[in-house]
């Protein structure tokens, strides 16, 4: 009787996880439609390419030595074994912390939830450098990210290990629910490294200071994408709690389901209002960046503040994401989805708002670890990034970017048969 | 022991609950895909607009009043309080009903999937309303109809509460099982209000009786907009079943997620056999509104009919909404993506087939639910709107609609490298 | 006590069921998009049109008599009942094979997640004879296809009976998990029966052995196409492990959802790679048969490999695709977005490669049921399409196809308003 019941509570929790990670997998779909909608019809080919490449990269590196270095260096290559059912009811029978205890599930299904955190700070990277960088140069990239810079960082955040042996952030009081920074600013910090090192498109600053708007060519893809991240987003932050069965466990996924939600919609709105006072128009791409900047904030503590916190929570980010657009535009960092704003200034947002809700978590840890993730991430990628450049180059020629990245790199376009008015 | 099945019990059905809640929320998605590619390119920026944007003013109108209104009074602004496991456990220990009866749930849970039903109704009004209506008022009537005028009815339907104090429908014989009276019919009510102050398109209806097709600009949008609706709708219906954790109620919920599926398969088929034999071609969009069709009519009660039946239901769905399509363009009331014939006809046949299949609703009770509804939402939607045309307008100018919305509200195009040909 | 464990097993395996079939219902806007986006734009409404109507036929036509041929005759018409709850807790209480044996859930269920399947065989034709079948001929083959010649192979493998009375293909050592032979296999097979019927479009095959790309015109939705079948297929190959319910199926659910992602990875990067080697491009379409052609292989058994076994599977898959388009095009076979190769060739190399990892599968008997599966299905497709050939015609008028079949079809374009330069 007690072994059903244990049974039954091994697969529940396992089936979530699994949920949540097809929902998380998904989000590499919303990334490519809101990339793709975001840059110009000439280099969308490319940025497709790029993406469902990434997430294939990012699967195979975290599978060969990613999860290893983060979690558990036993497991390098195909050592995901799962364990049988005689030694998981032992383990059920004989644990100090009864039923309400720490979750027990399948390790393939716990494989499976962190592979797609990879792909998704990978995801952040390919938007950034969209229009202008060569393809194999950036999947080069992918593999030195997916395989160790994000997994030794998140060695020192989930994996909890000491930083280089000198510092551990757990014990400084740094807490990342589900990753505003361990995934969103790492992603974003990759995507800056790259930016420098890359430059500004072709036009997209006058010599004068101008800065000129680039319109996106596929505006409906970009709201799908927006939407797709939005859902998935429920499974990335949901399957954080990282157990649901039982009562409290339960209730905290659920809200998280709802904040989640809360945030974004609150995010969306601030974005839309500060856009129609700043420019007197509904600034679609603003909406859609400040959903996403909401769901950002909101990742690093789903599961303390209340539903309209998580609301005003999510309405900072959307106001912060417009203006940090903004401010890198002057900076001249050219950014042509608005990724580093959404995902690495809304990232650290993030984090500096988790103490106000969650007792546990310091400032100064948050700022440590915000610190720690940020540095790592920043300078590993510009090292990389810097070697690429030195043996094969970032940047397409300028014809290459002028004629669009697609020809030159794919040898194929996106809408062969419309008439472009560019 | 006992305590460790409540908790399995208590996982189970929250998570039933959030699994059904993103994929109603996925909807969202659905009517945006399918709104935008029906309108012409040049309206598209700000429908996309728009269904991001009242998905999110829902989400904080339901959390700062609507739930409170139509549920419960305590729970005004951020008091979505959720139940410690030991009080969760005493309500199950001392159950009368043992184990089989109504779910125990998370509350966060309970007003996740609420409130992505009040997007839904909302996204019924943004289709009909296209390629003419302000933005900002759009925003304005969302505000009133997310958080006052669904949660009124609502309060009289799934609430329980009496109709003004004056009768309950529930105790005449009403019964709506996810609402295509409650969400569907009323959406379209708020439509309907909408579109008779609003007028038609400029150049629909010519002066002497001709009624000019208007095409969608992107098909493959308004087919993947209606695949998500459908794949949507299995968490719209299956969730609201309420329990999944005994047999019964997992039984219940199998048979609507059949139903639920035949239905529109059923509309489809029959859409599309009806167009053939009316214009002679194979109509995609007549199709597409075929399984919309025939998804609401089976929303009020896709538990008790056979698979058989439902697809039967939803054929009638199919066939209605082709001839209600046709017969609004003759009475010259403009809905460009045909919602108040899918939502609002097909919500009304919807409610009075329900009673040949479940015994325990009367068709008098349907009728009365029905007029209360539509009485309610349409007068009231016809007020909201006719203060916010008295203060603001809600017509563009001639000019802007001829240039299209996206230009003068969101001044961004939503294909801007695209030649168009209009 | 005991039975309310029971009640929740069976409500868990009962949503589990669902929840992947929700996903593979979603595959049919996959196949939807990733053919839209495959076609030239004349063509993309009537593909439109055919996807969704033959998700409704599937589904229609597996409830009048595709179930009851495949698994019990006793289910014609609306046979689908279901068992009640004292029924259900005697089995539990009864069967010998303890907790752990097979598992007991809601027939609607099963129903709903078997008929997903059929859509996806019917989906796979659409693809292959695109752009110049007749839209009617077509549905009349559904008809045919989901009503009878499916359900006879499906009998002969997942519903156990003999082949003819002949010889039993499980006997023989045959196994197919998931259905890369049931499904895709026999998809392919009657795709190219239609296509060898049909012909190739017009243009292309040169007469002097000349083979002319034909571009797709809307690459977007064909990536995205293929990250729904990404995600959905977590559903067709996790769903078809049969039961979630205690450790060692969870556990076979969990390894089944990481190898499926492992092997679209594993196929994706091995498309780019083989494209890049033989035209020096990062070819998108190749890059997106390669995942799909991973998925295929996997799908034979993807419980039994490890994660990086079925990297490598999925790999072969992603390199045999590459090639075997480029040699049915040798062949003067047309086949617009490479369903054949995809689903015909890949899931011939799943089922070759289950005995590796599988020890109780022979080759033997894979290579019988592999040509049981494809003489069936290649016969009697190419009988139904010659009946159809002879009273109706097949193939649209030459003009017809000229001006594109949406014209002629569906009597409306899918992107009326973007001028085209063809």
């Amino acid at each position: 009787m007690e072994s059903n019941i244990f049974h039954l509570q091994y697969a529940i929790d396992t089936f979530y996880f699994l949920v949540c990670g097809a929902l998380v997998m998904w989000m590499a779909a919303g990334f490519a439609m809101l990339e793709s909608g975001l840059v110009r019809a000439k280099n969308t080919t490319e940025i497709l390419t790029k993406n469902v490449a990434l997430y294939a990269v990012a699967c195979i590196m975290y599978l060969v030595c990613g999860y290893a270095i983060m979690y558990d260096g036993t497991l390098l290559l195909n050592g995901i074994e799962q364990t049988d059912a005689a030694t998981v009811l032992g383990d059920f029978a004989t644990r100090e912390d009864g039923f309400e205890g720490g979750a027990i599930y399948s390790s393939a299904a716990d494989f499976f939830f962190q592979v797609v955190f990879v792909a998704t700070a990978m995801s952040i990277v390919s938007g950034a450098v969209a229009e202008r960088m060569k393809l194999w140069s950036f999947l080069i990239f992918a593999v030195a990210m997916t395989g160790v810079i994000y997994p030794m960082e998140g060695s020192w955040t989930w994996g909890g290990n000491d930083v280089f042996g000198l510092y551990n952030l757990g014990d400084l009081g740094f807490s990342d629910f589900a990753g505003s920074g361990i995934v969103h600013m790492a992603g974003a910090a990759a995507a800056l490294a790259g930016v420098l090192l890359l430059g500004a498109r072709k036009g997209k600053y006058g010599p004068n200071g101008e800065i000129r708007a680039i319109p996106g060519a596929n505006l409906p893809l970009a709201a799908l994408g927006t939407f797709i991240l939005w859902m998935g987003w429920f499974g990335f932050n949901g399957g954080s709690v990282l157990k649901l069965g039982d009562i409290a466990s339960a209730n905290s996924v659920a809200m998280v389901f709802l904040n989640t939600n809360a945030a974004a919609a609150g995010g969306a709105i601030a974005a839309l209002i500060t856009g129609r006072l700043l420019f007197g128009k509904a600034d679609l791409t603003m909406l859609l960046n400040g959903a996403i900047a909401g769901l950002v904030v909101i990742t690093a503590e789903p599961s303390t503040p209340s539903a309209l916190v998580s609301t005003l929570w999510g309405g900072l980010g959307g106001v912060a994401v417009v203006f940090s657009i903004i401010f890198l535009d002057k900076l001249r960092i050219d950014d042509p989805v608005g990724a580093i704003s959404a995902h690495g200034v809304c990232g650290f947002l993030g984090l500096m708002l988790v103490p106000i809700t969650n007792g546990g978590v310091t400032f100064s840890g948050q700022l440590i670890g915000a610190a720690t993730i940020f540095g790592w991430v920043f300078l590993a990628s510009l090292l990389v990034w810097g070697i690429i450049k030195a043996v094969m180059g970032v940047r397409v020629s300028e014809e290459e970017e002028y004629e669009g990245v697609d020809l030159s790199e794919c040898g194929m376009e996106a809408y062969p048969e419309f008439v472009s008015s560019k």
